[in-house]
């Protein structure tokens, strides 16, 4: 891998792309070929014994264990061409793999990158995704340690990311541990990416360009996870399919019942109200997917750690309540029928 | 995960598929209830600290190094489902990625498993696939740490695997290490997956039952890739896209030219000629993709491990030679034309 090359790449997408994409789609390009022009977009890292290129990567794991996680993005499901770039991709399905290893407390190492794509794909498409992908791994201090390209039918292009990370001898934070008396707590913002995907269905990005770039490019507070685990965290996930549908996954795994405090949200809810009206500030917040920040339980004698804020407590029972009235686990599901 | 039910499970696949999954597709179920009966047919096994349903798995590794790496298949690129049953598919997928592990000289030790599926796909097929991946995860002595579910347009099924493995504190085998003077050596069976293929394809695929069902089906011989890094390999890789090209890939990456010896591979093609005619069997040994069979090289003074055999010298230059005369590197590449 040329690595001389990645500073200087970086420096105008655009133009690289025009220039060395313009008009050439995978049909014209071998596997070989198309690898060469990929692979001095990523980058090394220090814990990488064999990077991409051989059978297999290896990964140093000096603290005896690894933490591993998978996620993809589909065209046409998780993203529309007319509203993100291949840029926008890469970072965006980088950064739900990130935040799922920063959930556990852990410190990104590795991703393996799998494109399956129509071969009518244009070649400016994917040198920007691995552009995406290559700034949003550097930028968390994680190596792209190889990957796999197929061709398939028109029209499909997916992108499937695997990420590998350490919990430098620290425990895993698991859903399953919150405790009654627990404060629940947030880093992070809420309702944004949400937000973000309805202004751009109805042609208003205008009217909340931040919450637009969020759910391009979601920017998930990874180092907070390491915070959290450090801090005494008991419990803790990346809110990817809602606030209230994860609170329920906590919930669930540590047979408790969380109690979320609206006035707790009312920030977040008055942040979206001048773009969403309340009612849809309200659901975006309670309910909206892909924001990727953290949730997480903390003992009630602990002080949270700074970028974290109390939105509830954990009590007996089951389930989430909201102003101590049950709520149902709304949200974002991969096959079921839309909820809202 | 419940992991009582796993043998009874096992015995009947076809009767609980048809049982279980009439009629049903994944529109009609919620990620979550089909991950309910997707995890119970998958397997736990020793090295895992935390198994699926949390937003990372951790895996032990103690000797302080894991290897990586990703493949994925394509309905109607990389398989056929007139051709190939959910239960081959898994199998297919998971042999090719654990076939990248044993290549490395390592043992495999867990799978993350990405299904992106039209909603129309059948449940029965899903379970039938989820069958497949876990039976050849516990064959070979791994576990399925996790994955992801996601949607997709109508007609698009693909599974994408990443593989974990252990050196057990080997060095890595890789394809660069071949020297001038060392003995070309393959483990394992040639040209049946292609010439299974080319059956399946005209509609003979009674003329070699064996052949068909290694293309179904591949059978990596996955312990001799420990069993060549303990004998002293010094490069190897395994044989996914043909011998030729495969072996251009290790004389390219160790900068030494490899001459292939006919006469070493006339059992391979005497095999093939009773279904193939001589020029096809030739063509499926030197050519044919899939195989999944191992490809390395040893020092002249090291004994060849027993399933190991000579098929010719590395020397110096660049390139494959077949019986003295240049090869050009013909076999599968994803993106550009078939050649054959």
């Amino acid at each position: 891998m040329g690595q001389e090359d990645v500073e200087q790449e970086d420096a105008g997408p655009q133009d690289v792309a025009h220039e060395q994409g313009r008009g050439r789609t995978l049909a014209e390009l071998s596997e070989e070929a198309l690898l060469d022009e990929i692979f001095p977009l990523l980058a090394g890292g220090p814990e990488v014994v064999v990077g991409p290129g051989d059978d297999t990567a290896v990964l140093a794991t000096p603290s005896g264990s690894v933490i591993a996680t998978t996620d993809a993005m589909v065209r046409g499901r998780d993203w529309r061409d007319d509203w993100s770039s291949g840029h926008d991709v890469g970072a965006k399905v980088v950064a739900q793999n990130l935040a799922d290893v920063a959930a556990m407390g852990g410190r990104p190492t590795g991703l393996l990158i799998t494109l399956v794509a129509d071969v009518a794909t244009p070649v400016a498409w994917v040198l920007d995704l691995a552009r995406g992908v290559g700034e949003a791994a550097r930028a968390a201090g994680c190596t792209v340690l190889g990957g796999d390209l197929s061709s398939a039918q028109p029209g499909t292009l997916v992108v499937s990311v695997t990420a590998l990370g350490s919990l430098d001898g620290r425990s895993p934070v698991l859903r399953s541990g919150a405790h009654p008396g627990d404060v629940i707590a947030v880093a992070g913002t809420l309702g944004l990416a949400a937000a973000g995907w309805r202004l751009l269905e109805r042609g208003r990005a205008e009217a909340d360009p931040e919450a637009v770039a969020l759910q391009r490019r979601p920017s998930p507070p990874l180092a907070q996870g390491r915070i959290a685990a450090e801090g005494g965290a008991t419990a803790m996930l990346d809110l990817s399919d809602g606030l209230l549908r994860d609170a329920a996954r906590v919930a669930r795994a540590s047979a408790v019942c969380l109690h979320l405090d609206s006035a707790a949200l009312a920030a977040d809810i008055a942040r979206l109200e001048p773009s969403m009206g309340p009612a849809l500030a309200r659901e975006c917040v309670l309910a909206g997917g892909e924001e990727h920040s953290l949730l997480a339980t903390f003992p009630p004698d602990r002080v949270l750690p700074a970028g974290w804020r109390a939105v509830g407590v954990v009590g007996d029972g089951a389930g989430v309540t909201l102003d101590g009235h049950p709520e149902r686990a709304r949200g974002w599901d991969h096959f079921a029928p839309a909820t809202d």
